[in-house]
């Protein structure tokens, strides 16, 4: 955490303090407390300090993990198991014998509490801006590293993916009637995308990573960004295998996505794979600092519509060619700020990003590119080194 | 979802209807829903109909998965990837369009749309009751059968964690000084609780489960009900395995702790262990409809009492004995009502919760052992298959 960032952007809320109630699940609460509590926990910035305030339970751990100025717990309020108006009580004795009578609080903050602190006589502000979350955009040598690392594990995990799709042999006239001609199999079993997704997911465990969810998506369900994709794949169509791990020890995530095809693609997919590789080196080619999220995304749609591909650019209404932004930040968050979009802002030394066009339509299938860099001072880094190969 | 229920529950609340702004994490929205979105979407339950708005990205999804009775997208708002302000005006016309004034919230909903909302003239309140999640509590026999299975699963990687520590060897004079005499060893390595934890989270994988985090923790780390464990694990101590796995197709969960030692525990361990599987059998057999979470707590707590042994009954303050409840609801969420503790109501068939005693004291270690079991109308059924066995 880079503190004189992070004092001078919460030093400019108009409130006097910021205030958190929220587990570790919370991004922003991770960032800011340092402290892996499974139970939503108290942490308020004021007047240049960070102040947390946990249950007995936590008080231990928090005392040695967090990376905060104070640590308090319950008891020190004489709060032991009691109601919810008891608890909120105890908030609010914490929030004033900081000084504080007034907190801004993140948009997805807890509304009961939010409402508990005016009903005591705290003022209460939405941050609209979610200024921790711009903190959180820029990150340190630190963060990169972490973020470097679980990239590392990811592409082991994709190497996985990849050997399993090239062992697997073509079902030319299959005994079983409910597959069909073209399935890949593996093992004597049919290859399906869960298959795929469970040795994607061994290999990040026993790289230190935990998963969210996987996407390996062949055929038709590529066609949607958001289809995980389920089922036999099948050689001679473009199958997208999109994995973002978080490391467990740092928490910081990567994000990469490769397409393969087993066996011969047609000519469309082949030519969406070159144009998608091409909208990919043109968008890497416009990440530095000064330019803006919106200029990367430009690039990128620029390859697409000159080769007559649809965007939102063109019809905000299609729904194929290439039907989301270029690429999104990346940290405790899988999706964070800054956005590669239209209307995003200028990208900063520190920030890291996602680049992945693609290209939709359930007549073809989907194809889909991503690398994860970080801007630096005169341009940018590629955090990843796995190889661009359509057929495997 | 047993829609009696929900509508005799939710029907209840003193507002038109009940929103939830939230994503598939969140376990309310899952289940009112039925849907799993990545990004928060709407949800409201009004006049007795369930209502969905999404993004244009999730439409088609919503529209095959999601158990609610309409499903909207943006564009029919006119919304389209505007501003914050923009989509706070989308969510108070779907509200309005419901013939929807006020609504109820839960307490961890998000207060920029509850501001942005009253805002916009519709009244928000914040539900301390917790509604959703007493609807949730009471589950449906495919719900039972959803945690049965992860249970099934989740006694599959207790069975890997197990065989790793019967097959360890003791180091008894260990060449590397920074080991300890005792010190386990596996595959010619050092038996960490970090390798035990992956090879029980490869096997939930392999048997379709996700997981959180794991438990195994030996010494004095079994003495921190929260600490989740590090380093070489040693002989003749008590070794804690607490695993709460969640299945990838229901997303529902299982939970189960053993504690397992390698070669002797010595004669204080031997009777804590002793102890704690009386006060499991004893407090199981207080579950039954009718009986309250606390009767089930203080027949935990009974058990420990007469040997001596300090809880928070006894003690409000104390940090050695039976440090924690009994046990609490388990479904959607890992943690979620009824709970089995002081003050905790009445228990209904269909209730599903762990049963969890434990005794702590860095001197001497930690011992837990934990069940998982469903009220049924006439008692409660264990839908835990795993034995109870100390020495491996």
């Amino acid at each position: 955490m880079d503190r004189t960032r992070l004092d001078r952007l919460l030093g400019d809320v108009d409130t006097d303090g910021y205030l958190l109630d929220a587990s570790q699940d919370d991004a922003n609460q991770l960032y800011l407390s340092g402290f892996t509590g499974p139970d939503p926990f108290l942490t308020l910035y004021a007047d240049g300090e960070i102040h947390a305030l946990v249950s007995g339970l936590e008080y231990g751990r928090a005392r040695t993990e967090a990376a905060v100025d104070t640590v308090e717990r319950h008891a020190d309020y004489d709060y032991e198991y009691g109601g919810h108006e008891e608890r909120y009580d105890m908030y609010a004795r914490f929030v004033r014998e900081k000084g504080v009578e007034s907190v801004s609080v993140p948009p997805r903050g807890p509304v009961g509490t939010a409402d508990a602190l005016r009903d005591r006589g705290i003022d209460v502000v939405v941050d609209g801006e979610d200024t921790l979350g711009e903190v959180r955009a820029v990150k340190t040598d630190e963060e990169i590293d972490a973020i470097r690392d679980a990239q590392r594990a990811n592409e082991a995990a994709m190497r996985a993916a990849e050997s399993l799709l090239a062992e697997a042999d073509v079902l030319v006239d299959p005994d079983d009637d409910a597959l069909e001609p073209g399935t890949l199999r593996h093992d004597g079993e049919p290859l399906t995308s869960e298959r795929v997704a469970e040795e994607i997911e061994v290999a990040l465990l026993r790289h230190g990573c935990a998963l969210d969810e996987t996407i390996v998506a062949g055929g038709a369900q590529a066609a949607d960004p958001h289809d995980r994709g389920s089922g036999p794949l099948r050689a001679n169509e473009p199958i997208i295998v999109d994995v973002f791990p978080r490391s467990k020890a740092t928490k910081y995530h990567a994000d990469m996505t490769r397409t393969f095809c087993v066996g011969e693609p047609d000519a469309a997919a082949r030519e969406w794979y070159d144009l998608t590789e091409r909208a990919l080196e043109t968008a890497l080619d416009a990440v530095e600092p000064g330019a803006t999220g919106e200029d990367v995304h430009a690039a990128a749609c620029e390859v697409y519509e000159s080769a007559g591909e649809p965007t939102f650019r063109t019809d905000p209404e299609t729904e194929t060619g290439f039907i989301h932004s270029t690429g999104h930040g990346i940290g405790l968050d899988v999706h964070e700020s800054p956005r590669l979009a239209s209307g995003a802002g200028e990208l900063e030394p520190g920030h890291v990003v996602t680049v992945e066009p693609g290209l939709y339509d359930p007549a073809v299938g989907g194809v889909r590119l991503e690398d994860l860099v970080v801007v630096t001072e005169d341009g940018h880094e590629n955090l990843t080194e796995y190889p661009l190969e359509f057929v495997v």
